[in-house]
């Protein structure tokens, strides 16, 4: 039995998509138990509109909200008693498995350090984003969660996502790429240029060089590694084109009278299509390099998302994920003391 | 008349489309003359097949092509001889008003500034790519020339993309953000920080803030600003995208019986909408801040983007926006002077 704990005020749909989300997800998996941390009464009203196992849905109260506009580590500090705080003591005290939000990102990544705290070895958590390509999926690390980094931090990156690839996603032997701006080694910025050999270098990764972001929708490379700034600009970008794209055709298909005609014929087919360029498909966005499983969803998810997010928490706790990824890096440690 | 130095060997589809771009643009405009530049024999055997004033096309020979894998500043030192680097002298001369190129990046920039030079006050030109937008079309500054600034740089470029908007695009006042990962002030990577008072504080620019990458597509804001690795990865990022779904897009009309048929009814006026998101349709990339004007085509680019592109340098030309800039930039340093 996996047990999550999901925080049922974040996100601009709150708390009724998340509570209905968490409910789906209840019912389509016997194997999942959901604590509902937040407002009491809001998150009960919610909860009596749905049939569900009532011995796998319980509601654990929170007075307090934290707002998505608060700034992160304040909100965590002030806010004790907000559903985030709550819901992350949950994990820490081994009461949760995993910690689904679609609150603030700023404050799911830094409560997830200062409570549920990092891995030994890890030097910065990043935001592993899954999104879908024309070949089916990438997982991009750091999505946002570390604006300035370093070259090392950049190998952890791979690290994490390899093992994440490997074990949830089940793709052996994943390829990592780094976001570049051209083919060549010699080129991107000073940072890339420092990453390119240590990458190389890294026994444990299946590094295939760069990746042009012109080559990311193709879907080619299974992790694509970046600095949390250009990986934050590459997903929002990613998600708002398609959305404009998908919404212009939609337009443009509804133009005139025959091309609505046109339009009523080609749907179902173009349905499918556009589907597999659903970003929501895939949950939310795993914190790699926590000691619990933190994921946090978009700010706008519905409840479809909260119940992937769900889903992709069982399967990442089945894999047991973080001990793989404190495992390979504490081999590291080691390899660094012995020699 | 304005005389442009066409690189007749740059690009995947040179000589061919480049030709055929530089006819297209002779024949729809009586105040254009160009200078392809290039392999004489090679040049003459493409232009035979075409009807266009042979007053206004003369053909310049260079012995030597700069390939798109070669090193730029060694290739710009090494090939003396080459199409970019005669047709640069040319500009440099004052034998042309401008040089068109769809060849290698990294040596157009380098050339331009090796060759043509800067515009004093300028600290790092940059490139200016237009690409469509919901609402029409956004200038992304830098959008490849610099992968590593400092804010002192950002500020120009907002200040020289604001001239280009405002002369050749013709917006009167237009607005300038930068890119960012969030909306609030004090979101961002470092860079990000320390250039948003300095944008604030400029008087010649209508900076309206942070621009989330989600934002882009919908065209809000005129020119947006960011350091040319972030620039280059939203551009290609951009490309590739709308390139992937169309492509989805039109095999999901393709995949039945029925909707084959929808989409026959449909295309007519989805091709309008596909339209107006078409890269090609705004020409080529001016590197902003040099004494001449040089333009940046798609190494892709085929005789429309040419063709734009010499259009577009006939606006820049009579818009005089080197003298702006160089004007604009210059009290900057008077005023610095005095205080």
């Amino acid at each position: 039995m996996t047990v999550v704990a999901v925080d049922a005020m974040g996100g601009d749909n709150a708390p009724y998509e998340i509570v209905k989300g968490a409910v789906d997800a209840i019912n389509s998996s016997k194997d999942l138990s959901v604590k509902l941390v937040g407002i009491k009464s809001s998150v009960e009203e919610e909860l009596a509109k749905f049939t569900y196992d009532k011995d796998r849905i319980t509601v654990v109260e929170a007075t307090e909200v934290i707002e998505t506009s608060e700034h992160p580590v304040k909100a965590i500090s002030r806010k004790k008693d907000s559903s985030l705080v709550v819901a992350l003591r949950l994990v820490r005290d081994k009461e949760a498995d995993a910690f689904v939000s679609a609150g603030n990102s700023g404050a799911i990544l830094a409560g997830g350090l200062g409570i549920v705290g990092r891995i030994k070895g890890v030097e910065r958590p990043a935001f592993g984003a899954i999104f879908p390509t024309r070949k089916g999926a990438t997982l991009l690390v750091d999505s946002g969660a570390n604006v300035d980094v370093r070259s090392s931090h950049i190998v952890q990156f791979a690290k994490m996502g390899t093992v994440y690839m490997k074990h949830v996603v089940g793709i052996e032997n994943p390829t990592v790429g780094i976001v570049n701006i051209g083919a060549e080694e010699e080129k991107g910025n000073a940072l890339v240029k420092e990453c390119f050999p240590l990458l190389k270098e890294c026994s444990e990764i299946n590094f295939t060089g760069s990746v042009e972001a012109r080559d990311i929708p193709e879907g080619n490379t299974d992790i694509i590694v970046c600095d949390g700034f250009v990986g934050n600009v590459i997903l929002k970008l990613y998600e708002g084109l398609a959305k404009t794209l998908i919404d212009i055709i939609k337009e443009g298909l509804m133009s005139t009278f025959v091309s609505k005609i046109g339009a009523a014929l080609a749907l179902p087919a173009l349905k499918g299509t556009i589907k597999t360029f659903d970003a929501t498909k895939y949950g939310g966005a795993p914190v790699l390099g926590l000691k619990g499983l933190v994921v946090k969803c978009h700010g706008s998810a519905k409840s479809v998302e909260i119940k992937n997010a769900l889903d992709q928490c069982m399967a990442f706790v089945a894999a047991d994920i973080n001990g793989k990824i404190e495992q390979n890096l504490i081999l590291e440690k080691n390899e660094e003391k012995e020699s």
